[in-house]
């Protein structure tokens, strides 16, 4: 083999929104796999507001991407070559390979696929750690109870609409907060959301008042700042409040401003409770036996808005901070 | 009977710290207890942070104390006439008696206290509600397990005392913040905490870092402000934080600040929970019981700061916000 390999390297700590000078494009020989390693072609790479995290030198859930090291993704793609005994060349996986066409990584680090169940792209979507996200976080932290009203923010997004979906699964009442018309459209027709704000057009508290009237449950929260606030405004007795992300603030060069209403969780005797998925390795195949089953009887769909070429990495990662996307954010490889 | 009543009712809703001119200082006859009602001597009258919120015209967990109405507050007194089977002339009492020297509340609303097993301000401190209050938010709400850090704000403060006797009996490992020397040598070498950090003193991340090498598991919050922000910044992997309270907010003219450290929440899959003491009303009896027997059996010490005189409840409330009570701040009724 005489591949040629060509990644997106961090080239310095990020302040504020990612800049071009950023990233550096390099380019080497594609490496043998060394014992229990496999050589993986990468297809399509998830794009997640988590990685804008991982480009901060910050003590975190897991440690910072290097300065030089390629960018850690999530992604897809079809084994070339096999040193472990649980792959096998043409084997669909998925796992932490980065922002690159080729990986090398170890076999215990990789995960198969089966695309006679779901199409690739849809294993980094809703039954990719996007979906288990919604899925640990909805049913294990908010533990949802039929009836209950379930709000979400970023509802339009990879995460919100898994999650809203779950909800009404549930038999919950579900109101979705998203950015534009199109994005409310498309929470409530396309997903099945009860109701949808949006945040664009004005006032989310008053969205809420009118959406929630027995007050917000389950508040799943995918944005932080000001929506965040609205919604511990609006609390129920005994809600809980998911904290899934923040996506709001990730690029921010101050202080992240924290929720000024978080004494309504006092008055209502509720919670703020955060997690991520890497909380759940244990349970995280069971999780997605469940999920695998919803999705292939149709009780849960997967939408994924693809764009195209390792090369636009770097603006296609910005379009998750302006709100761009709808549904999960993938990039393929050419 | 011609008794006269003295009462301090709401003038004015403060704008920050209540003003001399909030308070309408006024005098009446008592009137005769109707049927099912007990007339009640007031003898010593609770100071709580929380009275500053009864004052505010906002939603809370109660309604707001009327303009021209009693001050809300709980106190202990003695039974003068009793129209309800419950009780009889001298029997010992607590309830929501307000600020005056004599009220008529229905015997519904009324608890008999033993004054064999602890002396009267004990009822309003250790063995009252807020004594209560630091028995359910630490036990329910914070679950400590043994060998736990516990982290208390406002410890040299009427619950924050208790907290940390109750975190010690449970076997954790007890750090106290409180301001000044003075308080912090009250919490270590009075009611046994581990260590205590002087907040007024310096730098309180630097003794997070120092006093929970590990993390802190359970913290207990009474102040809100920059000290939540510091614990947030320490916590361990799924840390409890209990919200009780926030003194040092509830004269704030502007926004809250909120905890930006909030995402701590979500690295560490930790939760932050509101509670008051009025969402426990079935266990309130089982709870008080298991208290009074770690008291009777000198497990628990209760300490109170008793100032003197109805006519000085308007600078004796403000000792709360200025941090000069330790322990129990009570009002004696000459």
């Amino acid at each position: 083999m005489d591949l040629v390999n060509h990644q997106f390297r961090l080239a310095a700590r990020p302040v504020g929104l990612p800049k071009p000078s950023d990233w550096q494009y390099t380019e080497e020989p594609v490496p043998e796999p060394g014992d229990g390693e496999v050589l993986v072609k990468v297809r399509l790479i998830s794009l997640d507001p988590a990685m804008r995290g991982w480009m901060n030198d910050t003590r975190s859930y897991i440690p910072p991407v290097g300065v030089g090291e390629v960018m850690r993704a999530l992604a897809a793609g079809e084994v070339l070559a096999s040193n472990h005994p649980d792959f096998a060349e043409g084997d669909f996986v998925t796992g932490l390979f980065g922002v690159q066409e080729y990986a090398v990584v170890h076999g215990g680090a990789v995960m198969k696929v089966d695309t006679s169940l779901a199409p690739l792209p849809v294993y980094l979507s809703t039954l990719g750690m996007t979906g288990m996200t919604a899925y640990f976080g909805l049913l294990d932290v908010g533990r949802p109870v039929a009836g209950e009203t379930v709000v979400v923010s970023g509802a339009a997004g990879a995460v919100g609409g898994v999650v809203g979906q779950l909800a009404k699964l549930k038999d919950c009442r579900v109101v979705g907060i998203a950015g534009g018309a199109e994005k409310c459209r498309y929470v409530v027709e396309e997903l099945g959301f009860d109701a949808a704000i949006d945040y664009k057009a004005g006032d989310v508290a008053a969205g809420l008042r009118e959406h929630c009237p027995k007050g917000i449950d389950i508040y799943f929260d995918n944005v932080g700042g000001e929506i965040l606030d609205a919604a511990l405004a609006r609390l129920a007795r005994h809600a809980r409040v998911v904290i899934c992300g923040a996506i709001s603030q990730y690029n921010a060069t101050g202080a992240v401003p924290g929720p000024s209403n978080y004494l309504s969780l006092l008055i209502n005797h509720a919670s703020m409770t955060g997690f991520v998925i890497s909380d759940y390795p244990d349970r995280y195949a069971e999780g997605l036996r469940e999920m695998v089953e919803w999705f292939v009887a149709g009780k849960l769909s997967s939408c994924e808005d693809i764009a195209a070429g390792l090369e636009n990495f770097p603006d296609t990662l910005l379009r998750l901070f302006s709100g761009e996307n709808t549904g999960k954010l993938v990039l393929e490889v050419a």
